[in-house]
């Protein structure tokens, strides 16, 4: 990809939309059965009368062999280089059950934990306490600990015994060490520095941790925390000033609403349903010009390895594809951030199949859209990260590099 | 690739055996008689029944249209970057005649010649002397000059006037301009520096000579030497700390098996054959994860422009297969480290087919491997360098890339 001054000099403003539909996971692996992934063996004749006249390829999300987590996967769609903008595992954390940070944010992952008196961490997830009790602590918590040394604290619950600690303050690095010993038997970790300029916050991690001890000692089995995955707030340019593009993000989980505001993008409301998610882009196809569209289940199937829930899920967004078409958008893309093959499982360094839509695209005329076409498709296979150039050219987004 | 130490912190350990298989110069062009390459023109059941399940691509070595030499090439299959690791002519003139190197360690290519009473070189090959002659020149040479100024000097006999002179000793830079005026009725050049560091080596070499022409001034018409391509040993991570993995080579020629030490591999002994190689392979299964196993003469017979001979020695290759499948490795990789054309006799820029085999790959369904049908392979055209990631990735030894 140009770097950013020389892209930036080629961005033309005008009215056309973009739509980007990102089912996660989509890429799938042959079943033993017949020999079909999930796509292939998926009825879903909408999508296939657009490949045909769409351009396919295939696209690594990282670096051949790299099987990506969410965060990566989707920065790479997003046009920004997954190595270079790497978003740390608190930060994902955070963003996943919904708090919004702020480039002067630290977070951290945090367990409620089992201490005996010697100090000896004996349940290093309390005896995973029940949601609830969770969310009694953190209150009481948050009520106790408001603020050290000027640093405001933020802690939000998830479930069972995991919450998220955010720090938020001035001159706060993002490197520290787990706190978290890792196996039971062991005392907790006293928060180390990596390096200098951390040293702040490690003093406030202390601080934290020993005023959390306070407020919880009578709170057994959940009389203590751990902590792990400090990180900060990646620093990143908005999708406005990169792309000039004024981007909205419809996606029902808090993650990837989260992922999309790291990038600037605006979030609409939705609901559960493919179904809600492209009625909220009719709803709000007027306001921007750049639409990400997050379709969790396809992934959600994959990780449970059910193959037969992950095709029914294609088949659900390909009977609601008439809703997207309708709005007639300039360019539409359908791929997903990596793929998650049923069979494994898990997320895997497959290449994801891609199909781009555009009246400027040379038709690849391939009569289905499946991972064995996309490699036939005129785009081959390509880094992920160039999907945005491409998107942005096809909406005439982008003038012409020298003279 | 990933830069090291993201890709260490991926690593996986399991049991899992990655087979590689180099076919020296694979990769060939259409004959004029009926368009067919050498890998079209072999009949080869067994690998094309492989094929048919694998994922197939076109690598390429160093960047297009390089045409690459035996060193770099084997690097980038090995997963090294072959810019930023340059072996020096020296050092590979070395590891082909069977020298172990160390990092301490410079090597240059010598040659023996004729010089006339003034000094002016009148044959840079002294004649082409016979090997039995240099043989017992260079056994002269190491014994008067077995050490200069603290540094060790090995010396050993290549065919005809070629031999290898290699200096050992602390502080010792890898950078000389040659001694060889490259024309007759020049004078040899005195040893020069590029840079200060490399005075100390500069000061050594012209000793070198020096002694080195007393030995050999009543030796008409190998009265002198001239020397040229100095290079130090490349200071390269091995396999194991870069990949995780124990590596061992099966090669019958002494430079690949130099290659393959440079990388940390175990060399194990083999036999002359293909077959030979196939059971020094089952010999050792059990001992090591990552086998690679050179097949020299597809590449020998494509130098000598024998399109039928290299077709013929494919045709082997085929035949030993079944060996090797009995194993049931878990990744298998089929490839050249470079193109060879028959009809070129000698090394190309060509893109090396590519098949690599595991239960994880999206088959590709080609009918047989040969360098078209690689082009429409899934992997595309990428570079050899992300081989080692693929094979890593399909035997499941590389973790996810952030959360």
């Amino acid at each position: 990809m140009l770097d950013d001054s020389l892209l930036q000099e080629l961005l033309v403003s005008n009215d056309k939309k973009i739509v980007l539909i990102v089912a996660d996971g989509l890429g799938g692996l042959p079943r033993e059965r017949d020999g079909q992934t999930e796509l292939e063996a998926a009825a879903k004749p909408h999508i296939d009368a657009l490949a045909i006249k769409s351009v396919c390829g295939l696209t690594v999300p990282i670096s051949y062999g790299i099987t990506p987590g969410s965060g990566p996967a989707h920065l790479s769609l997003f046009g920004y280089d997954p190595i270079k903008y790497q978003i740390g595992r608190g930060v994902l954390e955070a963003l996943g059950i919904g708090l919004e940070m702020t480039p002067r944010d630290v977070a951290a992952r945090a367990n409620f934990a089992t201490m005996e008196p010697g100090g000896l961490i004996t349940d290093r997830r309390a005896g995973r306490i029940p949601t609830e009790k969770n969310m009694e602590l953190c209150a009481k918590l948050q009520a106790a600990i408001p603020a050290i040394d000027g640093v405001e604290v933020i802690i939000r619950h998830g479930k069972e015994h995991r919450f998220v600690v955010l720090f938020r303050g001035d001159g706060l690095s993002g490197n520290l060490h787990d706190t978290d010993p890792q196996r039971e038997g062991l005392t907790a970790i006293a928060p180390k520095a990596f390096f200098e300029e951390d040293l702040k916050l490690a003093a406030v991690t202390a601080k934290f941790i020993a005023q959390a001890n306070q407020v919880l000692k009578d709170q057994h089995p959940a009389n203590t925390l751990l902590m792990r995955g400090f990180a900060k707030h990646p620093d990143i340019p908005s999708m406005n000033k990169r792309f000039g593009l004024k981007a909205a993000a419809i996606a029902a989980y808090p993650m990837y609403k989260g992922l999309a505001k790291l990038v600037g993008m605006t979030e609409l409301d939705t609901g559960q349903t493919i179904e809600d998610e492209f009625e909220t882009l009719r709803l709000y196809y007027n306001d921007f010009d750049f639409f990400y569209i997050h379709i969790k289940k396809t992934d959600s199937y994959g990780e449970d390895g059910d193959f037969n829930a992950k095709v029914q899920v294609i088949t659900e967004l390909d009977d609601a594809m008439p809703m997207v078409s309708k709005l007639n958008p300039d360019v539409l893309v359908i791929t997903s951030d990596h793929s998650t093959p049923a069979r494994m499982k898990g997320h895997s360094w497959h290449p994801n199949p891609f199909m781009l839509y555009s009246p400027y695209v040379r038709p690849d005329g391939l009569d289905s859209f499946n991972e064995r076409n996309c490699a036939y498709g005129s785009l081959g296979c390509f880094p992920a990260v160039e999907a945005m150039p491409l998107m942005l050219a096809n909406a005439l987004k982008l003038g012409k590099f020298g003279a």
